[in-house]
C-alpha cells in the first residue's frame, strides 16, 4: 500500500506519499481499506518530530479515518468485510490501508458519507470525553468554547446545544463567528478585539463559565480561572499557548474549581473502547437524527497533505481539512 | 452568652473572652448549648485578619461544636432539645451558644463522648467530600496525604484504610510518622529529611498517587503533579505554602490528570446539608463500630483560646486541638 511517511522531521514538504508494507491485523483489530482521513494539530507536531507516536502503533500520522472493513484479525465479532465504518486511531489513518482495535470502530451515522465520517472520531471523542465524561456539562450550564470554529469547536457548539446548555466561543474573526452562530453558539468572542473573560462576564451577569473546553494551555490558564463560575471545570486538551503557567489557587479554591488536562491518544485501548462505546451510545443517535453534523472545510487528496497541513497551520479554515485516498 | 471575640486582628492575644448576646436560631436552624469546639487553621487566619467571615454568619471565629440542642427555630424537624449533636458551622463555634443550620448537625456517634465529638465535623466533612465526592478514592488506589499528623490527615489515613486504599503520608518528625503508621498508613516520608516524590515514586514502583490530598498550595504544586498517577487526582485544601504556583500543564496532561481546589466554610447550606448527609451514610457508622476515631492532641479551655493557637501554630500537636467551655 501508499502511506504518509515523515523521513526527517520538518515543514508540510517533509510528508511524502510513498510505498510501504500493508498492516496486518493482530488480535481483536480490523483491516480497514481507507476512504479518508483528517489533519489533527497533533499530525503536525508529529510532522515537526515533536510527538512521536506511542510505542506499538504505526509510525504513519493520522488518528481517525473512514472506509470500509477490509478483514477481520482474530477473535473480532459485530463486524464484517465491507461494513462502511470510521475509527478513532492512535496513529497510521494517513494511508490506504490501516489495522484498527475492534473497540474504536464506528459504524457510519445515517446521512453521513463514506469520506465525511472520517471527519467525526477524534472531534467527538476529545468532546464527548472531555466535556461530558470528565467535566459533566449539564442542561442549563454554560460551556465556554476557545476556538470555537475549529474541529473540536463546532462539534463542541452542537453537542452542547443537543443537551441544552448555553454556548459561549472565542474565535479570531467576524466569519468564523458568525458560523459558529449558525451552529447555535449564544456568546461570540472576538479574541482579537475583546477581553474574553470581560465579555463573558458581561454574558453571564457574572456568573462565569460553568465547563471551559480549552486548547491554549498555559496563555490562557490564568484568564480561564477567572473566567470560571463557582463549582466550575476547565477541560484542557491542548497546548497552543505554551506548556508553563502560574495558576491561582486562591482563585481556584474562592470557586471551589477543578482543571483536568488529558489526551485522547495516550490512553490505553480499554478507555478508548469505552469512549468509543459511550460516544455510540449518546452522540450517534443525534447525528443519525442529523441534530449534529460533521463540518468540513475543505477535502483534498492524501497525496497533497502537505498542503492540507498549511491550511491547518494558516486557521484559515472552519472544521475539518480531510485527506481523501486516490 | 460568652464567646472569644477579636477586637483587633493580631497575634494569639487577640482573642478576647466577652459576654455577647445570645444568638437567636432562625428558619430551619437548632440552637447549641456548646460543649466543646476545635481549632482549625482557617480561625488562625481569621485572627489575623486575613479570612473575614462569609457575609451573614457569626463573627466569632469556630467551625465546629459538640453540644446539647437548647431550642429548635421554625420548621426544624428530627432533632429534639436534649440531643446531644456535633455540627458543622461557618463560624461562631467558639461561643457558649451557637445557631445552627439544621442540615449540618450529626448525631453523637456510639462510644465518642460529648466533648470529643468536637474533634469530627470539619475533619470528617473536609476529608469525605474531597478523598471520596471529588476525587474518588477507589479501593486498591494510594492517597498521599500532606500533614499525615494533622486532624485532617489522621482522620484521611483511617477513612482511606477503611475503604481499601493504601495510604502515603508527609511529615515532620518521626513520632508523627510512628502515629500515622499506627492509624494504618503504609508509607512514611519525612519532608524534613526526604523527597516526597522520589519515596512515593520508590514505594508504588513509580506508579505514583491516584489521590493527594494537599494543604501546602503553591510550594508543592509541581511537585504534587510529579507524584501523581495515571489519572491521578490533585485535591488541594489549603495553601499554607502559598497562593500562585507554576503549573506545568504538560505534565499534567500526560498524566490525563486532574486538580481540584476547594474550601468548606463558603459552600451554600444546600451543599453542606448535602456532605453532611453523605458523611451520616458512609462515616458514621465506620464511627459507630469504632472502626475510625476522633484524634485529640488536647482539651484546653475555651477561654484559652489564645494559647490553643499558639499550640496548633507551633505544629506540634497530632490531631485535633479542643475547647472546651467552662
Amino acid at each position: 500500500m501508499h502511506a504518509i511517511t515523515i523521513p526527517e522531521p520538518g515543514g508540510p514538504e517533509a510528508l511524502v506519499w510513498a510505498e510501504v508494507p500493508d498492516p496486518v491485523p493482530g488480535e481483536g483489530e480490523v483491516l480497514v481499506d481507507v476512504a479518508a482521513s483528517a489533519v489533527n494539530r497533533a499530525d503536525i507536531l508529529q510532522r515537526q518530530g515533536f510527538y512521536d507516536p506511542p510505542p506499538g502503533t504505526s509510525p504513519y500520522p493520522g488518528l481517525e479515518v473512514s472506509g470500509r472493513v477490509a478483514a477481520l484479525g482474530p477473535g473480532v465479532s459485530g463486524w464484517a468485510v465491507g461494513d462502511e465504518v470510521c475509527a478513532l486511531l492512535s496513529g497510521g489513518g494517513y494511508a490506504e490501508k490501516v489495522a484498527v482495535p475492534a473497540g474504536q470502530l464506528l459504524p457510519l451515522p445515517k446521512g453521513v458519507g463514506l469520506v465525511r465520517a472520517a471527519a467525526l472520531p477524534e472531534v467527538v471523542c476529545t468532546v464527548w470525553s472531555n466535556v461530558f465524561m470528565v467535566a459533566h456539562l449539564r442542561p442549563g450550564e454554560t460551556l465556554l468554547v476557545h476556538g470555537g470554529s475549529s474541529g473540536i469547536g463546532t462539534m463542541a457548539i452542537q453537542l452542547a446545544k443537543a443537551v441544552g446548555a448555553k454556548v459561549a466561543v472565542t474565535a479570531g474573526t467576524k466569519e468564523k463567528l458568525a458560523y459558529c452562530a449558525e451552529l447555535g453558539a449564544d456568546i461570540l468572542i472576538n479574541y482579537r478585539e475583546q477581553d474574553f473573560v470581560a465579555e463573558l462576564m458581561k454574558a453571564t451577569d457574572g456568573a462565569g463559565a460553568d465547563v471551559i473546553l480549552d486548547n491554549m494551555g498555559a496563555k490562557y490558564l490564568d484568564r480561564n480561572v477567572q473566567a470560571l463560575a463557582v463549582s466550575g471545570r476547565l477541560a484542557i486538551i491542548g497546548m497552543q499557548g505554551g506548556v508553563k503557567g502560574e495558576l491561582n489557587i486562591g482563585a481556584l479554591m474562592r470557586k471551589r474549581a477543578a482543571i483536568s488536562a488529558t489526551t485522547l491518544r495516550a490512553r490505553p485501548l480499554e478507555e478508548k473502547a469505552a469512549i468509543v462505546a459511550a460516544v455510540r451510545e449518546h452522540v450517534w443517535p443525534l447525528l443519525d437524527a442529523g441534530h449534529v453534523r460533521p463540518v468540513v472545510d475543505r477535502e483534498l487528496a492524501m497525496t497533497e497533505a502537505g498542503e492540507a497541513h498549511s491550511v491547518v497551520e494558516a486557521s484559515g479554515h472552519v472544521g475539518k481539512v480531510l485527506l481523501v485516498t486516490p
